[in-house]
């Protein structure tokens, strides 16, 4: 991913929380042939960092060739929005605002425990907020493992780190609020989104 | 992009609406190094079928690098959401529902007149629905060509064509509609966008 020097954030709350808010998100790799699957993601921190987990369908072409120690790219895209020149008061072409993370790094296949807590985790993650949750305490052990024989499940370990925070910092302050108050007329959630963290980075 | 049968589709006309409703997708390459690029798409139909434009910075390595009938995969991700195995009536595990299409295929560089009509068609696309659409048009023969010089515009023409549209296919209609009930209970505009392809896809 090409980010642009004042696009570029070091932020790692942030790229957390792209992750955590963006979790279906794109395992690439280039092992044999270009592939790429839309699967659940989860950061995992460490002492030493973070590392992400996915599992994908053991159908899946990745699943048959992806071995320990091969790369992967991971791509998260958060919130974006198009953004129209016609907002400027002055001439310019329109753009795309947008939130990524791209996770360049090592893949090492999940153990049979490890797949497990993987599971576990990404489960209460999203059955939390249900109204009844459905747990995988409570599915039975003999019931998750013969499930989890359909799924590859890998750990990937950073190599590269890419935060992207595309907000229009290339504009002044009257065009940036001419920008938020254009958004915040749109119906779409991650217009809104947008406005509001071009608000919040410039304190508007 | 793995799909099991069930979630395979041909129809080309969900195709070109999933491309152009989330024509802010993903521009993959392995030429030197996995490399991804969010950037935005058009589908162009021809008498023989179709290819896509898009265009990327100059300053992105995949500019640097892509030449002629090099590979590229470009992703597109439609609505998706969570689906919670607790609105099951039977023990299951979760999922993630959601549409995407996948375009293999081998570029070609747009000559200049051809990136000029590529952002002509971009930017109306956009433009249209703006109060004081700010068309290429309009900007000035001079001024567009000297934009046009930050660009690296690329047309890529399919070999391998993916639709999928995971909608819960394997479920019966009992666990579908209330799969749907949840899906509308929900703020976020895609689970409600699942829901409507669940309810249509089986007549509900």
């Amino acid at each position: 991913m090409y980010i642009p020097k004042i696009y570029r954030i070091e932020d790692q709350e942030l790229m957390k929380e792209i992750i955590s808010e963006n979790g279906f998100a794109l395992l690439i790799s280039d092992k044999e042939k270009l592939c790429a699957t839309h699967s659940m993601f989860l950061l995992n921190e460490t002492e030493e960092g973070f590392y992400l987990e996915t599992h994908i369908s053991r159908g899946n072409f990745q699943a048959k060739v992806l071995k320990d120690g091969d790369e992967v790219l991971c791509d998260f895209l958060g919130a974006h929005s198009y953004i129209s020149s016609s907002w400027y008061d002055h001439k310019n072409v329109s753009t795309w605002n947008y939130e990524a993370v791209q996770i360049r790094g090592k893949i090492r296949l999940m153990t049979d425990d490890e797949l497990y807590e993987h599971l576990r985790k990404l489960t209460f993650k999203y059955e939390k907020a249900q109204k009844c949750p459905m747990l995988v305490e409570n599915m039975g052990d003999e019931y998750v493992r013969k499930e989890m024989k359909g799924a590859f499940g890998i750990n990937v370990f950073p190599t590269e780190i890419h935060i992207a925070s595309k907000l229009s910092q290339n504009r002044d302050e009257v065009n940036a609020e001419r920008i938020i108050s254009n958004l915040m007329e749109s119906d779409d959630a991650d217009s809104k989104k947008i406005a509001e963290k071009m608000k919040n980075s410039r304190e508007l």
